[in-house]
């Protein structure tokens, strides 16, 4: 048996730790960048390197940016008393992506995951509670709990209710994210969870 | 809606035009890396360049190597007289794989494809041509074409035989790679063109 190159096999190695990217593929895109121009590859390497360098944490948000404070925060037609806590970044983008949106956001870093180690101290809960006490005294504010639909997101949303009911603010109003069926689902198929919550969340119309 | 910023979107940019990962992969996977240490993203941004600084293309076999003359065709137990004709590098890398093979390859760089203006001259069929006919003096050879079992390879490997054929050198055996059902298929869902390959290969056992 041959053995690869070693510069070969160390970007498999690291392509394979991409999440979703296996042996297979990881050498697939190997020998797929092996043929294409230097310039590309090149360009693909300064770019990796400008995201650790450029990209900061919002001081306010902890979602991306590239200055201190990201552009959400920054805007002053944003309404600054929704605020929409999600888990990831990523998550910033997808509602923003539908437009509409005129609040705030709070990125969480992740969700309470006892298997995995994480727990409320390692995201930025404390720092919410922070944030809604600042802007409470203000008037009526809403908090849109957006983390996902999974046992560790409803989790992470329930506690995060009970820390912000405890400030026994009567301003706060706070949501969930709806969750049902997604936009052209069959019912036949649907899992028993969802439509469970489908049935919940019935909206008169 | 916000825009992203312009460094996370140039790497999403990159990442799109690999093979396989689309718009959606392609921001997970970014995300993904601005949560990961900045020394793997700096390993992996090396490795990208390294690929281009220290790969080269064999002499002989057209394979990846390191040097001039790649591994398999540098070892003297190779036997130099059966000369497994592939489409790519990767394709090496497979058969090496699972072991057993000990003789050397031929990489064509991709097969004929009008659709896509690749002609045979894009190929290194001229070159296999040439090295055959070195070869060939010093008594009998065989040429395996192991392209793939596509209208593309079909076509390719058919090419290749009329050249080989034109040597008019009764000392070339030209064999076809093995087609048919894959190990764990099942006769009923397998497609017509596979069933019809599998009865035409059948061997006595």
């Amino acid at each position: 048996m041959v053995e690869l190159p070693k510069s070969i096999k160390n970007l498999i190695a690291a392509f394979e730790r991409l999440p979703g990217i296996g042996p297979k593929s990881a050498s697939r895109l190997v020998f797929y960048l092996l043929n294409t121009p230097e310039s590309y590859v090149a360009e693909m390497a300064r770019s990796l390197l400008a995201i650790k360098k450029e990209i900061k944490i919002c001081k306010t948000c902890f979602s991306v940016c590239e200055g201190e404070i990201c552009s959400i925060c920054d805007d002053s037609e944003r309404n600054k008393k929704i605020i929409c806590v999600v888990e990831r970044a990523i998550d910033v983008m997808a509602i923003e992506n539908i437009g509409g949106y005129k609040g705030v956001y709070h990125v969480l870093g992740g969700v309470v995951n006892p298997l995995e180690h994480v727990g409320p101290d390692d995201l930025k809960i404390d720092e919410l509670v922070k944030r809604v006490e600042e802007i409470v005294t203000d008037g009526e504010i809403e908090i849109i709990l957006a983390t996902n639909p999974t046992m560790e997101g409803e989790a992470t949303a329930l506690y995060i209710k009970k820390r912000l009911e405890s400030l026994s603010d009567k301003n706060i109003k706070i949501s969930r994210i709806g969750s049902g069926l997604p936009m052209g689902a069959d019912l036949e198929y649907a899992d028993q969870a969802t439509l469970s919550r489908a049935m919940d969340g019935r909206r008169e119309i």
